[in-house]
């Protein structure tokens, strides 16, 4: 029997010695490698974090010890080690084990979101719980990368910690040099290694290290330091991204830091062949960059899965990559701004939830034209609730002045990222999902304000007139919408008007003679496209009943795009279902 | 003529002796005190920074080097040597001086928030677009204080100014030890004098001081040495708050951070008299820390504003001054919340936006019960734009499973503070505004779900039912719009469900039966409790007109919060005749 097969929670770790531990480490990069090669996942971070956990789980005693992993990615050989080994061939997928600590899975998970740099808060807090509630025998375990560090709240954090007189929490850092990409800036990037024993010591903290994240004893003894020390401290380790996978450490793009589904020997990724949303926007923006100089790119740390790599291999002195820390990305947009340029800045639909404030305060009251680049909107998939951009029109609606645009297809995602990059007194938006690009949806014909992309249907006596109104990647849902309707003896037009907001005085009159407005968007249904459309016909005292196909307000789950959109009643026949049953409700 | 009488611009100061700046440091102080004595606003912090200003007034060439000041209250001085002393008894007043840096006010104001911590990462940008456009002899200026430095977005900023070799950007850190109270932490906290220059440095940062922030002479020095360094330089100035005006530096709870109109000789506020909305709430979470030990209280450096040091007083152990960091407030919140206690974070509501993101991943996704108590919501005053609290039910509202309340008077504040503490299984809001709470509006009769507040009305042949919707304080709005239909010959409801979210299905069925619903409310339209409520209504399929009396999705001025009511057509008055209006319509 193999090691790993003797292991199914942290005490049976204690009774290794040496060479069976060594064994073990082995064993669960194979055993890593060989699931995540069929499921996809995070490789990467956790091949690089195999001693280190188990280093880990040997000192301390979770779950009376919290471990709490920084973003949640590197938690697979946490996962391991707790008891949810037989369940890697469900990773991520619907119903299967997540991607991220759950509390649902395990007492040893603490914290479920995977946003970066919030561990030390948490870890705080909860150190602080056991201060005031007697259980000064706890000890709280925060495992943070050095990519998290960068951003603004560990800091934060840190700040507290560094007070904490008495309080046992120990901070591992787990220093790779990488965020996605190599980390930047002063505090913790690559050209500065002693660095970090002064900075933690200036701010009052002890700090242990470096210690070869690789090596067991060694890592092991300074914890035990660590946990025995009765108050904050630091551990810093230095670990190897992909450690022990020649394809891993070989690859020059990330490390493999997150990948879909590849061959375990050559750790060749399968090609996904299609053009990607993200592919329309990079080229266009390059396209953009070489013909206006004014054009300047920001990104948090993801220069590649936002695509701003290709402009950034063309115009590196105008690429801005700021570390994870996408409040400072934001501002020092506003600032770039204010100095004359127009920069566009890429993130994930949901980490601008870390910007918000920002984007109000320091963009839009100063009306600075800044773009923002919402990647991975609406529905993405296998990294579930922490991940899913179902927030962000709920959000720029609230924002004054602001344009948000959330094309259906390519040739409009280029031609918005056209018209955002164009305006020069306020902030703009683009949105658009994860994945495959669909094929261009042609417009029957165009309204300046609108496409219309159908109209049809023979009305029958007691037949209604019925708008459809499209917004975003959804338009089969539009279509199957309108199709059971047809069905069902309505006239239905399905209109498409690209832009979120400003809605426009023609999309209002569009609606004024309908007997029924259907609103279909991949944002969470508060204050989302739809209810921005019914707001302006309230506001233009149009009393049309209204319908929203959107997401529930609900933390959704992990799965494929098209489970997650299913089970939120949001697929193509769950939307024709219910757009048939509202008209059928609506007659009575 | 007074020295003062002679500076109409920075140019003006820079023919001056240095007998002449040191009798103008004193007429600036005079002035502050006389003109702030009369309008209110930020004293303490002005008097503090005035030798500062006149020092980097006369070393740099605003507005070719822009000269941006962090947070911005301390920007009176700057006002006044940029050729708005005149205006100055329009402070903070309606169609009057701004108490921020302003754009509109002179091209020597480059930024208006008054968000703290995010001057750095505006300065970050615009030395990147002066290095980027050529414009190399343009130094940019940040004047931060030591308490703005615990906010997360700082140390991203300074992160990446470490790294800007050869851009000319020069942070100039107003040390004097406080945040409103003293300012908390290891990194910047006053246990640590000698941090500063360690810290700094570590981070590759040129540090040049302490410097005396009082003398101009050891300041132009320092200056001058920073402007022509080439490079990041932080100068590190030590200053007292209120410098200059004993009833200021004696003042031992903030010295005198921001006042109301006092007696310019004696410092003596006029005191307001009435019980405030504050004061309720912090009367009623003393007596509940009284009776559970599990009550814990967070503040981001505001226990005195936000009534949180009436807690403190008594319960020392269970309260937690982060420092100015809402995001780490909220998530040590969450770790808290984790580890059995339930915390009551009290922030402006404003400010919350700076950790929408971690209420939603960090304490929402978790179901974590932490009390968020929104003070200052709705339209505030003086402050402007920044401070108004018009976003919080719009964020609020995208949050899955969070239950937040919005009372009308004291007791049901105190009431809904009970209820928000006694939820174990997720988030809670209480929002209030600033000022004197008002007298208690009792309910004619109740519902579990709702207040009745009013009823009548004899309708006549053609007149409507109408049910009015009041949330939180503006019930004079309310009984207004009743008010106003009753007289047209209607049949109206008032009712209050003091809850804006959940929305339950009682106030979905009283809306079943009316011709039109009116909501009443101090947020943004865009997401509000109208919109809350009415997307209660389409999800039951309930099709009734409805009205939004809400503020406009635009940023409102500064002034008295009458004047702004009114100018956001939602005063008493207005609110009458919309109703009326659109009960018009309706009928046509």
């Amino acid at each position: 029997m193999s090691v790993l097969g003797t292991v199914s929670s942290p005490a049976d770790l204690r009774t290794l010695d040496q060479a069976s531990l060594t064994t073990l480490a082995a064993e669960i990069r194979e055993f890593l490698v060989a699931t995540v090669a069929s499921t996809g996942g995070h490789l990467g971070p956790n091949l690089g974090v195999v001693e280190l956990t188990l280093a880990v789980h040997r000192v301390f005693r979770s779950p009376v010890d919290p471990v709490i992993f920084d973003t949640g990615h590197q938690s697979y050989v946490h996962k391991i080690l707790t008891g949810r080994r037989d369940l890697f061939d469900t990773l991520r997928r619907f119903d299967g084990l997540s991607g991220y600590p759950s509390r649902e899975e395990s007492p040893h998970d603490w914290t479920e979101s995977s946003h970066a740099s919030a561990s030390l808060s948490c870890a705080d807090g909860l150190s602080r719980a056991f201060a005031l509630t007697g259980q000064d025998d706890r000890c709280v375990v925060a495992v943070i990368g050095d990519g998290a560090l960068t951003g603004g709240m560990a800091w934060e954090a840190l700040n507290n910690i560094a007070e904490g007189d008495g309080r046992r929490l120990v901070v591992v850092v787990n220093d790779n040099g990488l965020s996605y990409s190599p980390t930047v800036g002063g505090l913790v990037g690559p050209r500065r290694a002693s660095v970090p024993r002064k900075l933690f010591g200036d701010l009052g903290l002890t700090y242990l290290g470096p210690v070869d994240g690789h090596d067991l004893e060694a890592l092991e003894r300074t914890l035990r330091q660590a946990r025995d020390h009765g108050g904050p401290v630091i551990v810093h380790t230095v670990t190897e991204k992909g450690h022990g996978y020649a394809p891993a450490v070989n690859d020059d793009i990330d490390r493999m830091h997150s990948t879909g589904i590849i061959d375990p020997v050559s750790g060749q990724r399968r090609t996904g062949g299609g053009r990607t949303w993200t592919g329309v926007f990079a080229d266009e923006l390059t396209a953009v960059g070489a013909e206006r100089e004014d054009i300047v790119a920001v990104t948090a740390a993801m220069a590649g899965p936002t695509g701003l790599d290709r402009f950034a291999a063309r115009f590196p002195e105008r690429t801005v990559d700021v570390g994870i820390a996408e409040q400072h990305a934001v501002t020092c947009a506003a600032g770039l701004a204010t100095g004359g340029l127009h920069p566009v800045v890429a993130v994930y639909s949901t980490f601008l939830n870390r910007a918000f404030d920002q984007l109000l305060m320091d963009v839009a009251l100063l009306h600075l034209p800044v773009t923002l680049v919402l990647d991975r909107a609406g529905v993405t998939g296998p990294d579930g609730a922490s991940h899913h951009g179902m927030w962000d029109l709920s959000v720029t609606g609230t924002v004054p002045g602001i344009r948000v645009a959330a094309p259906r297809d390519g040739a409009r995602t280029a031609a918005a990222l056209r018209r955002c990059t164009a305006v020069s007194d306020g902030p703009t938006v683009l949105r658009f999902p994860k994945g495959e690009v669909p094929a261009d949806v042609p417009a029957l014909r165009s309204t300046p304000d609108f496409d219309i992309l159908a109209d049809g249907g023979e009305v029958t006596a007691d037949g209604l007139e019925v708008l459809v109104v499209n917004y975003g990647a959804l338009t089969a849902q539009s279509f199957a919408a309108a199709s059971a309707l047809v069905d069902a003896g309505h006239h239905v037009t399905v209109i498409d008007p690209v832009w979120v907001t400003p809605v426009a005085d023609s999309l209002v009159d569009a609606a004024r003679d309908v007997d029924l407005v259907i609103t279909v968007e991949d944002n969470g249904v508060h204050g989302g496209a739809g209810q921005q459309f019914h707001r302006a016909l309230v506001a233009a005292e149009v009393d049309i009943p209204v319908r929203y196909l959107a997401l529930e307000q609900r933390f959704l789950t992990h799965g494929t795009r098209a489970e997650i959109l299913a089970e939120s009643r949001l697929d193509p026949t769950s939307a024709g279902r219910r757009a048939a049953d509202w008209v059928e409700h609506l007659r009575r």
